[in-house]
């Protein structure tokens, strides 16, 4: 049975997917509550900043260190550079990573610095994302820099 | 004298500042001129995600990634991990720093992975942190995570 919160994680990356825009979801989780949840806006609002994890963290708002630092990322991807980098900056301890296949984000990095990564490897963020960048290559390609 | 890419992100931490809003600014330049500028949007925009250097990425919009690959950004101060990622993310070669007495980046980070960094420490990009931290030292922590 899948984690909820990986669950709702996935819910967000079928939402992006829906509208057009690039299939990855993340909610940040505190206190076994979801604070902030997002997907990718590449495609919809034409952000190269806003990847999933990045929008879970502006729809969870200005929050103090101390709220963060008892936080978990679920994501639905490996975290690139720039989104690992955030989870660094505000020292969240935990992410939990849907798969790590079709990308293999910044987990050294971030394992490096203490947080704890547990990838899932989920059958459907594989799908979602195989599917996606079957299709779509240059627009994924352009959202990892390539 | 200062460089005149220094002096826009300068220009907009100052406008930053005129908002409300932690001084600190950026643009990113192509081919000797700016194409996306920006200033931290934390109060502004209750955002934690829009530092300066964010900013300037999504004012620049979407780019293929042999656009980034020939940019400098300028920050008028040194990146944290959260913008230093992002650079890492979209291979941007070269980034100037207006100053890291204040706070000192991931730039060591950068350098290891190639990224050419080049500190200025400006007496002005000093300043305008300095008064700031004074002024609201808990919104400064807010911004870093602490």
């Amino acid at each position: 049975m899948t984690d909820p919160f990986m669950q709702a994680a996935i819910a967000e990356a079928k939402a992006g997917r829906v509208e057009g825009g690039i299939p990855i979801g993340a909610v940040l989780v505190h206190d076994n509550k979801i604070i902030g949840r997002g997907h990718n806006q590449r495609i919809q609002k034409g952000s190269p900043c806003l990847h999933g994890e990045m929008a879970a963290l502006e729809d969870a708002g200005r929050l103090p260190a101390a709220i963060y630092r008892e936080c978990t990322m679920y994501t639905t991807l490996s975290p690139c550079s720039m989104c690992s980098g955030a989870m660094l900056l505000y020292e969240i301890p935990r992410v939990v990573v849907g798969e790590n296949k079709t990308f293999m984000g910044e987990e050294a990095l971030l394992k490096s610095r203490g947080v704890e990564v547990t990838v899932v490897n989920h059958p459907e963020c594989i799908e979602l994302m195989e599917d996606f960048i079957r299709l779509f290559p240059e627009l994924w390609n352009e959202d990892i820099g390539v």
